[in-house]
């Protein structure tokens, strides 16, 4: 999959990990959301995210998962390498980088604070992985507690020609768009993409600061898809329809920690999950909760077709 | 003002507090404030929080504003009194109560930790105030790193006969709520009254699963009170059709940093407030930020009268 | 007391508070440790510190233990205003600069995390408290959760003509001394006094590196004055004696929490304080930690005559 | 290797890993400082913790040195398993086990805060690793910033009956070891093992306190083993006349970051190690924090033979 990761723009899709309800990993409903992903119209799809519970899986089962979605894709695929180490990091980015990904995305380890650690865990990272493998700056001060400045992340782009985009989920994060994007008019920062997170919970507004678009996992990609695609048209207050019609679920399924079991949830209901099991730790929906998110749907259904019972089904 | 905290339900609004643009206290503005806020509806007012740029007041200032809502506002005024140290609590806490307050809101320092240090600073806090006055609880873990578990909250509201209130804006919250109304009905805790926080994010569900209502800042809380009674008199849809409207400028204020700004900016367009300025240190809208809280209200101006532009003007 | 703080070199003793048993302010205690921090050769004093428990006390009582300590003191008085906003800083430094106080020394909030916010941060103090108020900077990562590096603090005294001196207690902290003044030999940053915190626990090489002396608390303030003396004057092996010979006491002090326990109770001991009183909330000590205090201070009876019991006594 | 851990006692020593300067594992010296650490008398041997350099090796090399140290030492060997997720927590747990390891050693997330999440993720850990695994709690607040109260660290004893020890570094800890102590002779608590980290900074006093010993990597760890010896024997003045004279050395080596290079740099000139390399990121040690290490071990000479020049050198 040859693609310049610094062009990208579109839906870099995050995609969940399925389990089966006693922990094992679910090929079949993982093929399913791959071929999903891609009939939606997604550019790229990022596996071993957080939210693709990476943690939860060893080397083994993490190189497995991506090695068969890269396969099978057939669009550009980032692997999330984050690791308490460099040395973890480079392995899972050396077997994957054989296995045909796109590139690998890099967080920041939560100790980080000041300007000049961030920089250097950068190019460190860089050279660990080897300086040919294109890398995602992943930028969530929410989860990592790490806070880079438009600064930071221009230093970070001069000092790694290997850095190619930015997953950019800081909030607030409006401005910082703004921010970087005049950075590279006014030559201080060559180009790279810009693919926002976050749960979309921003996402109309980010396309119109200069955003190329999402990379998140919001249970209706395909939504994410046809928003990303009216903004860039120019079609505002369709997009904004459109945004706003999801935007109940997507305030619900964008909390800390219960984030994933919506998810999930609505994924399965959408025929594409065979369950919404977590492996452990996870934390599940209660029964209450669940009749909450169905009747955001049903709600739902009454403005995006995308919802309505009929969709539903394997 | 006689009246049980513990009882309270329906709004209680987080007053911002006016400035000039030089820093000074607006209080023509404040005055304003105050009987919109009770025009609206509101059950109380909140003084003296993270929104009303508690920390940027001098005790003095602190203690003027107070009096004069409370003498103006005729109905419960509960005041923001969390200090780095017990001692200045105190004395605001003694100089407000003598004006006339319902109660004081206290916060968690950000360095506990564990069950047992909050449980403790808690005690301190209500043996340092004085054992009648009343207190509410500040859980805001967003903001201030402190989680309190329903176990802690409770544990608190036996230690402490002056605990009144939960102003609850953990992240998320729904199953805590849950969780705490279990505890009065099976009788393990007394009954205490739980307003919800976090800019009103969650506040459509909040009230389903128990919250006696909001205690927020949102810049339509004449849009909160009709949303607590609509969920109250059970018109779910009703209720969340409202909502609806609101969520996209929801969403847009609850962004921590900027939220102030906006909420600001929307009272200043509301007629309300003279000027949106804050004091130092405080972070301004942009042009282009102005622009898109613009579009947001004349999108809410096709659902919600209170958006009409001839809603606006003093 | 006209001085120039950015000069200061010597011993600036943080003075704990003086308590009843009661919580009441002791002041004839603090009297007598103003004396013995003046006898002892003290080139300062520095009040109203976190190890002063100045969050335990009001504006008044502030105002009034600083105006105080300065008018007995008759050297340089520097007075700890952290707070958690301009306005309640401004006003203490107000007065205690009106009371004659030396300069004002100033904590970073702990929820600074780049490196502009921390610059921003002091630029906003300086100008709340006034361009002609000398101050310190506190640099405790260890306490308040904020990195500075030596690029952001020479950025500090860049952009503020009023910063005078470091109240340094990074840890580790010996490279960044060395760094700081490597900066004044190349010109690249204007002379500022370096002082050290930490309890002391540094201070032998701390002074080697090129720190001007210290601004700690420990117990024995009389022991650092000669170390100080020792070490500028090229005694490199008694001033580690000296060193050694208190560094199972120093280590024992300076565990978080229990610390100024320790503290009070050897001033105790030293006749130096009528209580060991903290006001609350404090953290007392164990009948088995006395003990190890006492032992402790049995064995450096041996090897310093400072600690010998006929010392103790008013 | 059949030994209860939850028996141990005297000193189980964090191995540092030997790395040549480019970052190649040196399996001579670790095989050097295996051996040494036997002769030394130590009863226990921890690998891969954090002064192990864990995080920067990948699985197999972990593994490959845990097998190596359990075959050579004959003594009971601790490996640390800590990781992101159970997934790689139990694939290593499985592994070293399986090479013969008395245990694991588990470290909590940073993101624990709640008794209730403290105590839930090492009932999930002990699951995930198996029931019959032993398992030590490393409980150090100052790096991994969760802190465990007494209370909890009860119920995690409670709740899993393959926890064997406490590897106790809470700052401030004197008064924790001595709660954990009466827990087990008032019967709320089955015995443990506590074995005491911190870099020996209280080391003295923790035996006096009730603990087992040290589990820590001072680079002198033939003194801990007396140290402890000494004290356990009750001669308590030769015990402290030994630790106040490795004191300045180990209040040096305590430094966070610089640390283990201080550590490796005194391994090195003692002849154990070839070489004091990190592998990357990795802290060095400037020429003048040399000069300094070499002038405490100067001093040390005239206080511990084990420091004179003639004990240097393989």
């Amino acid at each position: 999959m040859t693609m310049q990761l610094d062009q990208a723009s579109g839906v870099f899709v995050i995609a969940p990990t399925a389990f089966h309800a006693d922990g094992g990993i679910d090929m079949a409903s993982n093929d399913r959301l791959t071929d999903f992903f891609v009939e939606s119209g997604c550019t790229g799809i990022t596996v071993l995210g957080q939210m693709g519970e990476a943690p939860k899986l060893d080397h083994a089962e993490g190189v497995g998962i991506a090695s068969r979605v890269i396969r099978r894709a057939g669009i550009p695929v980032v692997v999330g390498v984050s690791a308490p180490g460099y040395a973890a990091m480079r392995a899972l980015a050396r077997d994957v980088m054989e296995a045909g990904a796109a590139g690998v995305m890099i967080a920041p380890p939560s100790a980080l604070r000041t300007d000049d650690q961030i920089a250097s865990y950068y190019r460190g990272a860089a050279e660990a992985i080897g300086a040919d493998v294109p890398f995602v700056i992943q930028d969530y001060p929410l989860t990592f507690s790490v806070q880079m400045t438009p600064g930071v992340i221009r230093r970070i782009v001069a000092e790694n020609s290997s850095c190619a985009m930015l997953k950019h989920e800081d909030w607030p994060g409006l401005e910082k768009i703004t921010a970087l994007r005049a950075c590279e008019r006014d030559g201080s920062m060559r180009r790279i993409s810009i693919l926002c997170g976050n749960g979309g919970l921003f996402l109309d507004f980010e396309c119109e600061r200069g955003a190329d678009g999402a990379m998140t996992g919001y249970c209706f990609p395909d939504m994410l898809v046809e928003l990303v695609r009216l903004s860039r048209a120019g079609q505002r207050d369709a997009a904004h329809d459109l945004f706003d019609a999801h935007l109940p679920l997507i305030r619900y399924e964008q909390q800390p920690g219960v984030g994933l079991a919506v998810r999930k949830y609505v994924l399965m209901r959408r025929g594409l999950l065979a369950s919404d099991a977590q492996r452990k730790p996870g934390a599940g929906l209660s029964p209450q909760a669940r009749t909450e998110v169905d009747y955001l749907l049903s709600r739902l259904a009454r403005r995006d077709a995308r919802a309505a019972p009929a969709a539903h089904g394997p």
